[in-house]
């Protein structure tokens, strides 16, 4: 990494944006100059780069010339307005919003299971959804030494994965309900739909909107790209995606299904050397992972691994990962500097 | 029910002990006279029951003399010492621990789902766990049309199912937390043990201790019970129990694998006309079951019905009910009800 580039980080200000910006720091890629982006509503602030005051820039298409690799969050629609323009102003866009993912032009990457896909982009390369990093870090040693045939899995998502206006109405109502009172949930669980419900103390069993299968796009976003990052059309996925009333740290209660019959103590074999994944399992110490434990923690732990009592190929796992770290800033940051480091650049 | 009975409820001053002497004045159990029972700590205050307070006796063998009905819920090692005592005084004892169970003279009762099975007691009843129960409910109808062959389920289970003194511990750590302090926990997730995690905004993928197989006793208890309630030895249950921070109201992402082919339209027939059952599951209008909704409800609720994407005879179910109610004080008095409209007693 000698070179030093020009990186934009386009929606600077949000969640995602912010720890793109501190794991580019705290992993010292090679910025030479930082430009963040975002809506002209939040042009002129200012975000923090190594100690200095960065002022924000209108993410428009003059904005690009001369960026190197540009890291969108601003969601969907900014990414489908812009990334085009970037990537033809010679900037590689790692896209963190929906708009490419299903794109078979585009690589959808997580470095650990697919890295060498990111290679292969023709300006544009997508960042998985946050559910589906996780568990295809946790699943793709399995499924190098096993195979897998089928996957269900139950979410327990954090709140920070709907935004930091989410997070602010969690802590509202929260507080709220502790000295009895209530308000009208006005964000969750997707703020562009007329109902919304409360997440104070609850559970809700709807992240995105629904598809006409009785799925949400959540959980078909879990199907559909664990297929295209495992390159395996034939892997049955099936999702049940729910918001939880945690800041961060997505959880997942994994089962799987392999096709070669396997020994408990060669997963655990493959999991302990496996790229990103941490093995937390010790029952008799209740050692486990949990949310509040992996906050600010880049890898993705694995726990409350068990064969299953009936199946001969059963598996269960379970997995935590921060969502804006793994699931999001860091394994964007990852993937430029796999770009950085495997000449990946245009 | 024209015959007034004597009713004792041992372990009156705790959660479950006032849900179920609530329930005993909401349902008008023919209560002739109401014997509330506890330690020798919490003899001598006192309950309201139909308006009018009753001092709470010590739960010891002779007070069982001329009692009809004793609804136990005070643990394990309390039910074991206690239960013959009362059984022997001419009492049927519906105990809600775990406790006799998996005792083969003992029926283990969900009224909707085995009622008939209560009458063959010998003196004393067993309520099923709080996550079996719902369950079981919401699965009967599918197993007598289309049978079962396995089932996967992830839950979602409120603090109160762990007593009074976890939820003063959520409610005070959540406060806490909010005003950015930070307190050890010293309850949850087992009290007895000696690692304590924190459930504010977080997760606890423990409930109960751990057995060799990897799997806690909370979901040998869904395995178990699961297949004794259905007199189906050969059904297959996959659980991870998850504590979650809710207070009230246990939640279940089931998948189920049927024996018979099934569409999906039968399957709302029949949950529709099912016992104790309500279908809340409108995607369109973001209508599902939740916790915060269910509190007080005595039904168990289901929603989120759809095909699995890839299984042929796949279903998957959300399941949501309130754990004191349905899932403990409820039922119990539902067996009461049912053993003197059946002639169960002695």
């Amino acid at each position: 990494m000698t070179e030093e580039l020009t990186v934009a980080v386009v929606g600077a200000t949000g969640a995602v944006g912010r720890k793109m910006i501190e794991t580019l720091e705290a992993r010292r890629f090679p910025v030479k100059t930082l430009v963040p982006m975002a809506s002209s509503r939040s042009a002129g602030k200012s975000v923090t780069f190594r100690g200095e005051n960065v002022t924000v820039v209108e993410a428009q298409p003059e904005a690009f010339k001369g960026v190197d690799i540009a890291l969108f969050s601003a969601g969907a629609k900014t990414s489908r307005a812009l990334s085009p323009e970037a990537a033809r102003r010679g900037a590689v866009v790692i896209d963190n919003s929906s708009a490419f993912r299903m794109d078979p032009e585009v690589p959808l990457v997580v470095p650990e299971v697919n890295g060498r896909a990111a290679l292969g982009h023709h300006g544009i390369i997508a960042n998985p959804n946050c559910s589906t990093i996780q568990m295809v870090v946790a699943l793709k040693p399995i499924y190098d030494r096993f195979g897998i045939e089928r996957i269900i899995v139950s979410t327990y998502q954090a709140v920070s994965g709907a935004g930091a206006r989410a997070v602010e109405e969690l802590m509202t109502l929260t507080r709220l309900q502790l000295s009895g009172e209530k308000r009208p949930a006005e964000i969750l669980p997707v703020s562009s739909l007329p109902v919304h419900h409360s997440i104070a103390f609850n559970v809700l069993p709807q992240i995105d909107v629904f598809e006409d299968n009785g799925f949400t796009k959540e959980e078909m976003k879990m199907v559909n790209e664990t297929r295209k990052i495992l390159d395996d059309p034939e892997i049955l996925v099936t999702p049940t995606c729910v918001r939880v009333p945690v800041v961060t740290g997505h959880s997942e209660a994994v089962y799987v299904e392999t096709k070669e019959p396997f020994e408990l103590e060669d997963v655990y074999g493959v999991l302990e050397h496996a790229p990103g994944v941490v093995v937390l399992d010790d029952p008799a110490s209740q050692k486990y992972p949990m949310p509040a434990d992996t906050e600010g923690r880049p890898e993705v732990f694995v726990g409350r691994i068990r064969k299953d009592l009936g199946h001969p190929r059963g598996l269960n796992l379970w997995v935590v990962s921060d969502n804006l770290l793994k699931g999001a800033a860091y394994n964007a940051v990852q993937i430029a500097e796999l770009l950085v480091e495997q000449g990946g650049l245009r």
